[in-house]
């Protein structure tokens, strides 16, 4: 491979490998897979979804949906809250495609009814405990008011009640895992139950990595969405979700100094080619990615005791022992497990395969 | 304004304030102005610089020296550690133009010298206290050892000694950062002595915004770099650099829902538009930019109170007051002042002016 900055390395088996689990997962427990492709942002990987018959896909933004869209994608959910200012290209969304929107607010349903042109299903967003968006399952009341708006709407079309557990992230070990995933799952229920005599057919759609991989039991869930585990992370190792060999994605650096009085390699290798999310571990204090060796097959196991310590614009600062640090030569490639693969991938313009295959992507652009 | 998505404003009078207050600092002290572009990687704010009598820039890497040697520019220091795995570009670049790089290490220094074909200017990086890269002012040794083996090459010419003195952004006050420009020009004298006996000539140079817009005395530097200075941000007013007025960036982005139970606001606006950059804030914890009403005419003060607490990848959460919460409207546009507004810029694809002027910039790909 002839990298010479910064390289998002994708491993295409591992990848292709986590999507195939995830689907058999979601078929042997027949719910429905909405994957979320905010993760990967390209069409090429979609394509690779597809090949698993996933029909139907979440994105989280207007644009990302725009994307996907033309890549040929016809049943689409925005998990993000309605933006009203955004009105005209929903239109032409919901024109072209099996459109699927989140409501939260009255004051946002009366305005689709009033400006939505074309036919869109809707989910009502719950918050279950993450409590950055949604309606608290407490909420009767309005729950029943945006139902009620819907039923009588000449456009929105029921679909169901939705979360997203983001909670499970803070999680310290896999039962608390599993126990917001029952919670959730049972908060989702209740709504259910407030908006039954409306909808009669109403659909529960949960979705985080860490919970839709570490879960067994989906009963009462209708509809999966997780996004990150296409890729894993080393936050999604350290909660259990996934082991190190999953992780799909490596980003390849140059060596370009040491500083053996500290044991401290800067690589070229930044906050705009990683993102500046960290995982603050007891042990090493601030960690934003592991590393490990490359080699012609991909990448090994994280090297011990060494990891990604710091970064500014389009410096990283890797910490090692005495022992490993004459591992590392100036000039020569090192790879950094992202501690958040999403805003990593996000970063970045193109994956590059291990056969050295620029794969495009999706880029926001204002 | 037409603002439907995320969107940087860029109040073009503020900037070019700016950058003329720093160009006649930099005239009255009788120093060479060498702006760091990494902020604004725009070859048209490149433009300004050059109507204030800028001839000399400083960029980040490679790549973005490619870009501005594109748009015109003749003399170009990369400062960051010479990435050798780069030598063909940097050939392609020292043929080009005036190219300044950057040495902290023998083997580096020989490496160019084996395979740079064209003259280029070697600064000696050091390391005057922030523990990133480059030499301590005690590694007498090797500093000798690089400035003789520069001596001795074909195409490296000595420039001069050079520090980013990045820890002043961990100071408390004014007279901290004081302290560190003026603890950060000894050591480079010392080392200028170390020197001296092989290149008589070796200029100073010194760049980071908040000594630079704080320090009145450069008596011993010859020229000076900072960059954020041309947008300034949340993180320099509170270091004292600049105050609010002087912020020439705003993030617009559209209010999406409002959570009146815990006095929150949604924003369309997250991670992948801002960063995850924070300031630890004694009293409002996590504050990742601070909030300001929009107008035709550019954007107010920050409102009491009110910040952006919190991402994810396309969410932020406002954090606001009793009082202030009914002031914000679902489908209005309300503004962020950045937290760091270089890693802020470096994710947007343009700069929006107030008069609706989208201004292009460089976008790292790989």
């Amino acid at each position: 491979m002839d990298i010479r900055i910064p390289t998002l390395l994708l491993d295409e088996y591992k990848c292709r490998q986590n999507i195939k689990y995830m689907a058999e997962k979601a078929n042997k427990n027949q719910v429905n897979f909405r994957p979320h492709f905010k993760t990967h942002q390209s069409a090429e990987i979609g394509n690779w979804f597809a090949e698993s018959g996933i029909t139907s896909i979440t994105v989280s933004s207007i644009q990302m949906a725009e994307y996907f869209a033309n890549a040929g994608w016809k049943d689409i959910l925005i998990a993000f809250p309605v933006n009203i200012l955004e009105i005209d290209s929903l239109n032409k969304l919901a024109k072209k495609i099996n459109l699927h929107l989140l409501l939260e607010s009255v004051e946002t349903t009366k305005f689709l009814i009033d400006n939505l042109k074309f036919k869109s299903g809707i989910y009502i967003k719950i918050d279950t405990g993450y409590h950055r968006t949604g309606l608290s399952s407490d909420d009767a009341k309005i729950i029943k008011e945006i139902a009620s708006l819907i039923k009588n709407s000449k456009h929105l079309t029921f679909t169901g009640v939705l979360t997203h557990a983001g909670h499970s992230y803070d999680s310290q070990n896999t039962k608390e895992i599993l126990n917001i995933h029952k919670h959730s799952i049972q908060q989702l229920q209740q709504v259910k139950k407030i908006v039954s005599n409306i909808f009669p057919d109403c659909i529960i759609s949960v979705g985080d990595t860490p919970t839709c991989s570490l879960a067994t039991d989906f009963n009462g869930v209708d509809e999966i969405r997780p996004g990150n585990f296409v890729f894993y992370d080393v936050m999604q190792s350290y909660l259990g979700s996934c082991n190190y060999k999953q992780i799909a994605v490596a980003q390849a650096c140059p060596i370009v100094a040491k500083h053996p009085s500290r044991n401290e390699i800067v690589i070229y290798g930044g906050g705009i080619h990683f993102s500046t999310e960290s995982i603050k571990d007891n042990i090493k204090g601030n960690n934003l990615g592991l590393v490990v060796k490359i080699h012609e097959k991909g990448w090994g196991m994280p090297l011990t005791n060494t990891y990604l310590a710091s970064v500014s614009q389009e410096h990283g600062i890797i910490k090692t022992t005495f022992d490993n640090f004459d591992f590392f030569n100036i000039g020569e490639l090192i790879g950094i497990l992202p501690v958040h693969s999403c805003l990593t991938a996000n970063l970045m313009s193109h994956f590059t395969t291990l056969d050295n295959k620029k794969i495009e992507k999706f880029r926001f652009s204002s």
